[in-house]
């Protein structure tokens, strides 16, 4: 038995950006988190008319509680909000869900990382997410590094599910082309990994052999950034999002985590380094990734887990091992048996 | 550019029934609307100790405004009445949806057939399926027939989706061979109908194919009523009708109205009916259709359309033809002029 959260509502395809602003009527106050990136984004210029405070964020490196917690300060205080709007990548998405959450519930946002943790609803959110794969549009938590613990977890709870959330393909055309291939590539692993762990629900499996069939139209095709392979995109993220939420993930993100914790690589990225070591474990998913690869000429950074010392080489393994639930979600509980310290560093010593 | 609608809580599986009570008790007052067959069901056992009204409702005919509206009497006089549940097929899903719309809409249903009609949300839904296929626990509507204006009709608005849906499938398990046939068969024709039709979303495909996948895995194997086929069946009928809410059936729903409006024929037997006649549209779905029944030797009913007089087949065609967005989606604006009386005066005879 298992519980699966929806957007309730969700607008999609090519200038759905247009609903915005009636979204924005229907609230005193509203709050837009955008990537600062963005700030002179064209979905920002429709709104003139609109209420709305603006606060862009920094994505550089992935949000943290500390971060969260400084922007909730500001955030507190506008008065009577209502509505929090995340436009940009998973990281402005998971922010603009985490301050709805923290504007209703007191405290720090380390309090409620985990599950279930959050007493009270949030305010009203909306996502409008510009790069797909990261699947915060769909998911059921925002993620949140926490320094002190040294972990990144997220405010699991039906409460960070967005209640809108507006798909226009038409925000993806600008994507660079490598950066195109590893975020559609970071829905690929979250349904790639669960379709091969343990843990399984019918509702998941739906979603994400659904998503990968739209994946594999996308990079089989001759013009993956297509118009139509970019709604195909916006979708296989948002399937992915909602079939990831209900399950886990497997191998690769853990190490995945071990690089951007070491070395800040970013995660969409990070992922398609790992997955370059991954033939022994997913080798009918190695092969469509290196053909996808291959096909469209994409790149990757290569030889950044080379030639590092032995306390560079533990640290990774440290900090990928740590991911017990998706470990064994892939490998059983005697995952460290099979994960040791030597078998990561050759992983490692692959990418 | 198109607008999804989901279920935002979805408990999926074995047992999930057991979450009813702690879903009643978020509420002051209940009410559990429930076919009038199932009135002694196991799920009912379960609540001994909530707080609700209950109403048994009759399903041997389709749902009609006057008898929603002649219910709703007496369901607007329960004060302070929070959530409505339906618990059955589509006709007590659907009636349940339209009791809890009318008890915040004021007036008959009759004003509220059409699209988005409804000024006022409605109470909290919760519906509870107990025959798979009808979608009518994901849909965003609640179909009644209306005498007066002879059609059928329903009350498309996203205050129609259920807000919580509970599938359990252990509920299935004493569902009738053929009307498990039937009944999954109704999401069958949703998905393929939308997929050869020229309406269509890439959410609406997706759903639609991932079902359509569900079905050939049932009627492929050797015990269409496995446990693991009960919740595929679950699953697909959820997708079906998420999908056919953001589309259009083709030419069998339309014929298959016809049946039911001039022989009181059931929905779902009547779609297969139809589906008899549809070789020349649907070749490859109806190969596979054939192939479901041929190797589980389920059976139809056979020769209601046989030997009829010219005036019983003149209200065939009338009843069928007056769906006009279906029958565009299928066959275009030029519909009429390719099922001519007597085109479909022949469809009929080959049922």
């Amino acid at each position: 038995m298992s519980t699966i959260y929806h957007v309730p509502k969700v607008h999609f395809g090519k200038n759905s950006l247009s609903e915005l602003s009636s979204i924005l009527d229907n609230f005193k106050n509203n709050l837009i988190i955008i990537d600062k990136n963005l700030i002179n984004h064209a979905s920002l210029n429709i709104l003139k008319n609109n209420n709305f405070s603006l606060i862009s964020v920094d994505t550089s490196t992935e949000p943290s509680v500390d971060y969260v917690d400084e922007l909730s300060l500001q955030v507190r205080n506008i008065i009577n909000l209502e509505c929090v709007v995340g436009i940009g990548g998973g990281s402005s998405l998971d922010i603009a869900k985490a301050l709805a959450n923290l504007y209703t519930n007191p405290g720090s946002a380390a309090l409620y990382q985990g599950w279930d943790l959050l007493n009270n609803p949030s305010l009203y959110t909306v996502g409008i997410p510009t790069l797909p794969g990261t699947g915060a549009e769909s998911s059921k938590t925002c993620v949140l590094l926490n320094k002190v613990k040294n972990l990144k977890l997220g405010m699991n709870s039906q409460y960070s599910v967005f209640k809108e959330v507006i798909c226009d393909s038409n925000l993806l055309k600008s994507i660079p082309k490598n950066l195109f291939f590893y975020t559609v590539m970071d829905a690929f692993f979250h349904c790639m990994e669960l379709l091969n762990g343990f843990f399984r629900s019918p509702f998941s499996d739906a979603y994400a052999q659904q998503a990968l069939k739209l994946i594999d139209d996308i990079f089989s095709s001759d013009d993956p950034m297509s118009d139509v392979n970019l709604e195909k995109a916006m979708l296989a993220s948002f399937l992915g999002g909602s079939a990831i939420a209900n399950s886990y993930v497997g191998i690769i993100h853990p190490l995945s985590a071990g690089l951007s914790t070491v070395f800040g690589t970013p995660h969409s990225v990070a992922n398609c380094i790992v997955m370059q070591a991954m033939e022994e474990y997913y080798p009918k998913e190695y092969n469509l990734f290196m053909s996808y690869k291959e096909k469209n000429n994409y790149t990757l950074p290569t030889g950044i887990t080379k030639n590092l010392s032995n306390e560079e080489y533990l640290k990774l393994y440290q900090s990928s091992i740590c991911h017990q639930k998706p470990l064994i979600n892939a490998l059983g509980e005697d995952f460290e048996n099979i994960l040791t310290l030597d078998k990561v560093v050759n992983l490692f010593k692959m990418m």
